[in-house]
């Protein structure tokens, strides 16, 4: 792999942008030069890399033809109003903002699920990654998925605040300090008190009684996976803490797959690891968080489903939900394509 | 109503025995003689009731036959020693810890669900009362399940810390207090940290990869529907909050049921409100906390059945969940047995 990459990392400062230089240095990620960017408030910002410093700097007037990646970290205005430019200069933009994840000629990546992909990057030099909960859910089910297949899915998802990004995190801390003082709370991030509490999200109700996060959830595992109709009930709540995401999850299969089978599997595969019930090991989030695994545990079968599976999963929601995939995503560039 | 009856609550100054005083204030339960039991620890204790006081004493000695009715909300090892006593001494035993749930010839009781279950509690005279998390999904599916009947159920239960007692809730204020400033936390009453977590139970493994909790949800929904071969599928998970439960909830019926018809199932139910999506309503612990109603809300279309049905529900797992219950069996048997 003689190939190097220069990169732009736009939203450098936030918590993916972050996550995702952590990511270039731990996995030795080929580089030429990196380029760093935030908005105005965090521009002059130093980060340390690999050693040394990089001056972070305001994207205004970057020249993207200079590098061959940029991986889009920040909101998805500023992804809307420079990933396509981007693009134009002859760079790829790797998305992570969710700006781009229903546009067309956009694939939708997950490098462990689908890396196939991204061959179609072609039309419009940009490629977007999932959201957190889906990205943690396909690389839980791939190993079953690909071993006896999948036919229906159901999953509760418990978000952490750190998925509303930085504010979510303050809003959780000060809400806290607050109810452990006595002190009255305010809401800003979220629509009601969130500490103590476990909220079903209610903002951006959308169709059939389903929240928008909730609908984006069911369309991704179904792009990726490319089965539009494939049955998928999803439910999504935010829960009081800051970092790692929670899913109860049960599948259907055409074949009847035992909790011993379906262990095995999963044993099996890269990226995962299968937790020991009889030792006590469950995935939680305080345990995942600031690891690139997906916690599997809690295999057993569904009692309610002649055939059906049980099982919990515990990710980083940053970390292994977003940053890690556009680094593999980059990485398989860099291998395939530049 | 000209009846009135005494009655021993025994276990009066943990978290349920405190609710059922309230409870017998607020509902004007038509009481003769109140006696609150507790350990040692709390005896000498004074309770307020009905603008006066009432001691609160050690049950060592008390001679049951001097009331109807024994409330028990204490441990299962409490209600083990003293509610034969009681029944042996021609009192009535209610018992809500757990100890007599399975016990052959004691009534599982859900006041709102199935009142006609009383009728048997003359071979021991001791009814049990169904854990919280089963307590409150019964009562919000009972409109389902008399209008168009339920053939399947799955449910995410997230249970606060309060059900497991003070100790709970100590544990989850100072965890969170010394997380918020930097210190070692410790961890006795859950396996692990709780603050700023959600853990899928683990103590208690049980059969098939499921915990006690879990298995023992499923049997309450059987027993006290009668229906010993109903598919259910529970998973059980504690959040770090102080009161409340909340249910993510999935049920197939024999007939179709839109949204719409089970939103008028539950809207003309008692002890239900059913909450409204479009004004940003939404079922959560914090808002259900100190409440006898169940909240249900988010009611849509299960998309990965036909048919199927997806609501959430929140309630007070102490007030709504067990002391309601306690308190409105006895009121039962005042209308009727005594």
């Amino acid at each position: 792999m003689g190939a190097s990459c220069d990169i732009a990392i736009v939203g450098a400062t936030g918590l993916v942008g972050e996550a995702v230089v952590e990511l270039l240095e731990e996995r030795r990620f080929p580089l030429g030069n990196l380029h760093l960017f935030a908005s105005e408030r965090s521009a002059g910002t130093r980060v340390e890399f690999r050693g040394g410093y990089v001056t972070v700097r305001e994207l205004d007037e970057f020249d993207f033809s200079t590098v061959q990646l940029a991986i889009f970290a920040a909101g998805p205005e500023v992804a809307e109003a420079y990933a396509p430019r981007a693009a134009d200069a002859g760079c790829v933009a790797i998305d992570t903002s969710g700006r781009f994840r229903d546009a067309p000629g956009v694939p939708l990546v997950v490098a462990a699920v689908n890396p196939e992909a991204i061959e179609d990057f072609r039309e419009t030099r940009i490629l977007a990654t999932p959201g957190a909960a889906a990205t943690q859910l396909l690389t839980a089910l791939q190993p079953l998925r690909a071993g006896v297949g999948i036919e229906r899915v159901q999953v509760t998802t418990l978000l952490p605040v750190s998925a509303q990004g930085r504010n979510g995190i303050e809003e959780l801390a000060s809400q806290t300090a607050a109810l452990l003082n006595g002190q009255p709370i305010e809401s800003r991030v979220f629509t009601r008190q969130i500490a103590f509490n476990v909220l079903p999200d209610i903002a951006g109700l959308g169709d059939y009684g389903y929240t928008q996060l909730e609908m984006q959830l069911v369309h991704e595992l179904r792009r990726v996976w490319g089965e539009p109709d494939l049955p998928i009930h999803a439910s999504i709540a935010w829960f009081p803490g800051f970092y790692g995401c929670l899913q109860d999850v049960r599948i259907e299969s055409p074949r009847s797959l035992s909790a011993d089978a379906a262990r095995r599997l999963l044993e099996a595969a890269p990226g995962l690891r299968v937790l020991d019930d009889e030792s006590g090991e469950v995935p939680n989030p305080v345990e995942a968080a600031g690891q690139g695994t997906v916690y599997v545990g809690r295999i057993r079968s569904d009692l309610a489903e002649t055939g059906g599976l049980a099982l919990w999963t515990a990710a980083d929601n940053i970390r292994q939900g977003v940053a890690e995939n556009a680094v593999r995503i980059a990485e398989l560039f860099v291998k395939g394509y530049l």
